[in-house]
């Protein structure tokens, strides 16, 4: 017999990001005089660093010679670039971790996508409301997430874990109410998208208490960590047991401007184990079957993102963009916006004003002020009434939002 | 709950090509001294063109400047590159595709590996045997293949279509003794790797013909099709009615030596439909969930492969290649072998002689002669008997090879 996977038709609606571009689109195309401010979808604006720059011409100077060209790399990565992770952002952290625990890809949408191969259709799943879409969308078109209810937004076999200005947006460990003992793959992102709230060590330690005390497993998505400026976790092998039930992943997209150049990582202990099998050794055979590696060039680029000079730079470049969110922050506030995040992450986090809808004041500001943000509706129930702002533009793009808001 | 994908351990020992290079590394460990001659992996030897070598650093040099930035492109692929594939792979052969139904990526093994999630689990899969190893293990990892008989090597729940010297190495299409009316997804490579051979005009209408008739889908890999010398199809869409029932792969790694730069692309039709439904659009909907794109410079790199300059270099390239075949094929004629393909792709199949197995063969190779090839049962039950070898290496290195074969 043949069919489509049939998964496909609970999926509602299109890929936010998609939908969203197309909105912008239309609006260009009928107002193509007025200048767009975008704090939508949260892509960089460049330019990349220069030691990444250099990195990235050397490889291409080498990929001229036949001496020096490279073919086929390894699945997981080069050595150079897995070394380098391992040194800049386990080992001088106190964290021990593997070379054979990390595997190098064309980034985290990707990896977070396509980690359910790995795993049983019938896995139970439990997602924080608002949540980045990937995470969702990935698990309903495994069969995961039973029947999609839209009076709710909820989905019938997902544990939804709500998460608002109650809990200070960071989600509550499963009760009885939520049918605990939950028992499945949590995936958990901090600082988080899109709410920008970082988690502290004790709201972690509090879920890998869980996670091995129920034989769960958190998928840690930790692509906002190089945003952090207060004192919490990096990674969440800084948690002791960690390794025993999370896997993590990481990209280069937003700490190095890497969107349109395609890099990230994810990490698998060796210790995380389902009834004996390593977790790990799953992934290097999904990886090896369906990747065929990153581009070398794109491997140097993201080896510099290590190097002293590279170092420098990219803390010049987020230290800008949280200027912005700073500005962001305030400038939302001062106007009467109720405003969260922004602090340990470049997105912030702004309730709606007269209880509006999302997508409705995604409207609103788009044709009143030609100003792009992402509805937080697109995120989950929970991001209802509320938006998210991005803070990757110019200082200036920043201010004429703002001045622009004020003008409302 | 949660657990692995059972599916995986129904898997045979390591993917063919990882398993290879162990072999070798080891080999290489033993015996440093040693130079090996590899026509193994079939991993091209570069460098690239320098038509491709301009646009990357054009296109590096566009990331390092704000305002020719380049961030998150469209999950289908930049209009220049889809605009150049549409006119050079298809409208400049009479074929009609439109933007919508190409996807760019970053390799075929990818597309190949990941077009499962859009097909249900239940549909009937046909592979040639022997096969490019990933048709079976992506189809293996999602539960379509039953059980697998180490004694025939063959799978309870795949439909094989054995490819051996009594058919030139052409499937036949399936009769009442298979089963037939098979209907389902039906993988085809022409030329094919690992046999070298390519299919007719007339082979290929057949295959149409059934696909249409019993509701099959092609997907139809055609890595290959610049080697092509001789009057066949490049495309399946030259033969009509094929825009109805086949998707078709392509990659850059052997065209244009891009396997350390990753890009390929998927085409998939409107006309093309399931019950009314419209593949692309499952297609659409799974790459613009799971994937982001294609890095920007290795999409210059791509465009590249098409300008006038990059044309006439990748040509020049390409003929080296098949002189090397030509070589290859001869020297090991002469040396008495039984000897296939060659001619329209860059891979010989040939006979082990005294009914030899594969992997004794292949031992016997690297530990006698330092030579590297590929076990033709890695690639399926009816490649026991035979390895593969690969033209992409020097003219030196090809004579090196038959002076050590002639030598054995």
């Amino acid at each position: 017999m043949i069919a489509l996977n049939q998964n496909f038709q609970n999926l509602p609606g299109n890929y936010l990001f998609a939908k969203i571009s197309q909105e912008v689109n239309n609006f260009r195309l009928q107002h193509p005089d007025r200048i767009l401010v975008d704090l939508g979808i949260g892509d960089v604006r460049g330019p990349l660093a220069p030691a990444v720059i250099e990195a990235m011409k050397e490889a291409v100077d080498e990929m001229s010679n036949a001496s020096t060209f490279r073919g086929y790399g390894p699945y997981g990565g080069y050595d150079f670039l897995v070394e380098a992770i391992i040194k800049n952002d386990y080992t001088d952290r106190g964290i021990k971790i593997d070379a054979a625990d990390v595997f190098v890809s064309d980034g985290s949408k990707s990896d977070s996508g396509n980690i359910g191969d790995i795993f049983s259709a019938q896995c139970a799943i439990a997602v924080c409301d608002p949540v980045y879409p990937v995470y969702v969308d990935a698990n309903v078109m495994a069969g995961r997430t039973g029947r999609y209810d839209p009076e709710t937004g909820r989905w019938s076999d997902i544990l939804t874990l709500p998460c608002d200005a109650s809990t200070g947006f960071l989600p509550r460990i499963p009760s009885e109410n939520d049918g605990a003992p939950f028992k499945g793959i949590i995936y958990l992102c901090f600082p988080n998208n899109p709410t920008g709230v970082a988690a502290g060590r004790e709201h972690l330690t509090e879920w890998v208490r869980y996670a091995r005390e129920t034989g769960s497993i958190i998928i840690y998505d930790a692509a906002y960590e190089a945003f952090i400026r207060e004192d919490v976790p990096h990674s969440i092998y800084e948690i002791e047991g960690a390794r025993e039930c999370a896997i993590e992943m990481k990209s280069f997209s937003k700490t190095a401007g890497f969107t349109g150049v395609r890099c990230g990582y994810t990490v698998i202990p060796a210790a995380l184990q389902i009834d004996g099998v390593r977790v790990r050794d799953l992934w290097a055979r999904r990886q090896s079957t369906k990747f065929n590696g990153v581009s070398y060039v794109t491997q140097r680029a993201a080896e510099a993102v290590y190097s002293p000079e590279g170092k420098v730079q990219i803390r010049q470049t987020i230290d800008a963009c949280m200027q912005n969110a700073k500005l962001l922050r305030e400038g939302f506030a001062d106007c009467g916006y109720e405003v969260y995040g922004g602090v340990n992450a470049p997105y912030i986090w702004i309730r709606t004003p007269n209880e509006k809808k999302s997508w409705e004041y995604f409207d609103y500001l788009l044709n009143k002020a030609a100003i792009v943000v992402t509805p937080g509706a697109g995120f989950g129930a929970a991001g209802e009434g509320y938006f998210r702002a991005a803070a990757f533009g110019s200082r200036e793009h920043s201010e004429e939002a703002i001045e622009r808001i004020k003008q409302l």
